[in-house]
């Protein structure tokens, strides 16, 4: 991040409730306590570091109004109530700066179809190919190679980054984020097997992604054999995950990279789904259910179930099957001492 | 989808044997029974939900010949041979009006090189890419931003979506698709260690495709290292898959989301591989063998071999062997009990 | 690939130490021993393949000066030092026809903002988009359909695939090579919970990614929440791996397909991780460390450990517990039965 910010900026944004020590140095990035160089700007966000507060380079230190050491020579401290909103402060003003609002308007290399319909604030950026009948909405940004199919809709304040394909049909309400590469509305993976081959089932219902999403970078979604797949509101999909048709996923879900969804399953609210998980189809996961990372689930989960493994076990098991798996060749040493005692013991007693 | 098809253009196309009650309403979607609503259409297409029927709100049901049942107020029944085979027709129906056919011509935004050659009937779409010596055949479709690389061939009936790459020398044969940001003839992964570093092995062969495949959404299919990475005829391959180098995959294959297969294996015809399953390098997989989601396939597959858990094992004995896993605390607990009744008996036997 | 080279050109190519027989074939397509045709070139890379050479179709042979045995009519043998060094020439030879050297220059189809700088041997191919701040430097080469973002910066020499992204000031030093559908600095996934709402952490760090380092088709890397994401100089980085945001790789690692590596997680030198695996957040694999195929890295690995498994554990361990769980069925019966003889030991010893 190319940031410059002099001490007064900084601390017109974060107005802090006191300082101590000066600094001439622009901030020009953001580190940890341990990794920060002078000019950078740092924060003490979790007690645990307090000791490292004395040694660090940065140049202007976010500290919590409590904090009692001093700044070294050309250092400021910014006593504030909380290091981490301040510290979010600054990074909203960098995001900023890393995403200037683009002006509304279509660019002229951009490709859109007489029957779609622009909203006046709504940009969409150069390479872009909006089809017949979609509809971009207000604020709608659609920044650069994106593709928009026949009769798709993009919500008020919704944001396309590079190179995303939302195709035919699918919707997307207010204020969904798709990173760069992300697939809506992919065909679903149905076929009927006869004579000896796969013979396709169409896929004609759509996506449905509502308020407040945001999907990671090159995930794909897609869309109903009929009727809908849907993504509930506020839930977040990070990188690589694939959503497969009639999948329901309801609000404020958390499903980490490379996840993988089977087809006609469902996740009721707050679920949670670690890195690599996978879900067969057909199953629910009950509301708040959390998932391990690489577990593989092949039921359905009770709501607020805390599973791990594969085949996904209760937590409390998995891990006590994951330390005595360690254990088995000490196992296996015991079992065949016994039985060697065993015998010895049988003709023993038989004598 | 923005389904709109009176009563009379169902009975069209589904060629009822007969009808009973009758509907004004407008069939806008397609729903199960359970979640239809007035103005969809819904099918019995299994008898153990026949129960449903008489709760459906559905204006038109597809229902098999022998129904006993009558329809509610404003609800129409269709009696049909086949109720899924009536309700595959509907949805080709639909298929038509989310994918009409485009008419053909090149797009006056797409960049096709002078030496490329697309054939009359073929639809290059907007912001394509098509390098020198490439060719599109009869009735193929590239759909919009798709890469079409240098002396790369696309057979008849072909459909690249949005963001598809097949780079240089890559053959696809007829009526393959390719769903959005697939990509075709990516290096294969191959280095040789010296001197510290890893020096890049040329990947220079490239990747043929053979008729009717489909390949779902950002798969990737590595090149060969040289000579040819191969997907046989009729092999449907789903989403975020990775397909190494001089990989060859047979006929009829099925393989699910997220699957990898590594350099140089080889999958005979109708291989079956569930999602997130792995196959590790220059191994062979027999004809029909199945591999459970999840599973890792670290040796050759007999033909019909049916495998499960990582690394695989055949799938009677890898449920078994799952669960006794869940079983293990009570194992230690019995072999600890039984150490010490042992000790017991010894000592007394010594007594 | 459309090789065509005579006997003399491949004789230019790879300057043989001696010369046997002869061909009149033009020469159009590599193969090994065993699948060559009339028309290829083959070579003995390894001994053991030696019986081999007597029995194959291929019109050139590549073989080691010591070799003994006779062409067969129309067929010529090349004697050289290395035989696979003698292949990678032609291959490169190959290479050069696959890639050829683009004309610098930036096609009249590309957005490039006026603010962008673009070197003036680099080359910016059809419908690109470039950014204003953004630098494309000295030889670089931009397919197709590629995006770089605001101030991001693309060093000497690299080659960025079709439908690359390289979002806002994320910087490649030289000879970055980047597969088609790469994505470079897309959002970390962060995330904090509050009022029953996941709110986004603004992710405003970059990435950097150091000379030579190749990735492949369809990854994903994450911008740092703040600070960098690191990518080390000549780590090779397979198709769909997630790295994700503040993972920090060291120099020449590998990381093969469908990788992921969660946040701030370290890898030092030489690290290598099997297809499939994947590495929890906030932990650091020590230099060499080489992880499994589908292993789940959850802790610390040491400089030169070598694991496998899930969760993984050293490699002998972890083949010893493969085994034993298929014997598990075994042990129970086992277990069952000392359980039977050992009641009946202390009943008879309690008569």
């Amino acid at each position: 991040m190319q940031l410059a910010l002099s001490a007064a900026e900084l601390a017109a944004i974060v107005q802090p409730l006191a300082t101590r020590g000066a600094t001439d140095m622009t901030v020009r990035g953001l580190a940890s306590l341990a990794t920060a160089q002078a000019g950078d700007l740092t924060f003490l966000g979790n007690p645990k570091y307090k000791a490292e507060v004395a040694a660090t380079a940065a140049s202007v230190v976010l500290l919590p109004r409590d904090f009692a050491g001093e700044p070294s020579a050309g250092q400021l401290f910014l006593l504030v109530e909380n290091p981490s909103v301040a510290l979010a402060r600054v990074c909203a003003r960098l995001e900023q700066a890393l995403w200037p609002r683009p002006a509304p308007g279509v660019h002229a290399s951009a490709v859109v179809a007489p029957g779609a319909r622009v909203a006046a604030s709504a940009t969409v950026g150069p390479l872009c190919v909006v089809e017949d009948g979609a509809e971009v909405g207000e604020g709608a940004h659609l920044q650069a190679q994106v593709f928009l199919g026949r009769n798709a809709r993009v919500g008020t304040g919704c944001w396309l980054m590079p190179g995303v394909a939302v195709t035919a049909e699918c919707v997307l309400h207010e204020r969904v984020r798709l990173h760069a590469g992300v697939v809506v509305g992919s065909d679903g993976f149905g076929y009927e097997f006869a004579a000896g081959r796969h013979e396709k089932v169409p896929q004609v219902g759509n996506v449905e992604i509502f308020p407040d999403v945001e999907i990671g970078a090159n995930t794909t979604v897609d869309r109903a054999r009929f009727s809908r797949t849907v993504i509930g509101e506020g839930t977040k999909i990070d990188n690589l995950v694939q959503i497969a048709h009639n999948v329901i996923i309801g609000k404020h879900c958390l499903l980490c990279a490379q996840v993988g969804i089977s087809g006609s399953t469902t996740l009721a609210d707050y679920v949670v789904l670690g890195g690599q998980a996978g879900v067969v189809g057909h199953v629910t996961l009950g509301q708040g259910a959390q998932v391990g990372g690489g577990a593989a689930v092949t039921r359905d989960l009770a709501p607020g179930a805390v599973v791990n493994g594969s085949p996904a076990l209760p937590l409390q098991l998995e891990r006590r099957v994951a330390v005595l798996r360690e254990r088995l060749p000490d196992l296996f040493r015991r079992v065949d001492a016994m039985e060697t005692e065993l015998a010895r013991l049988k003709k023993a007693s038989a004598a």
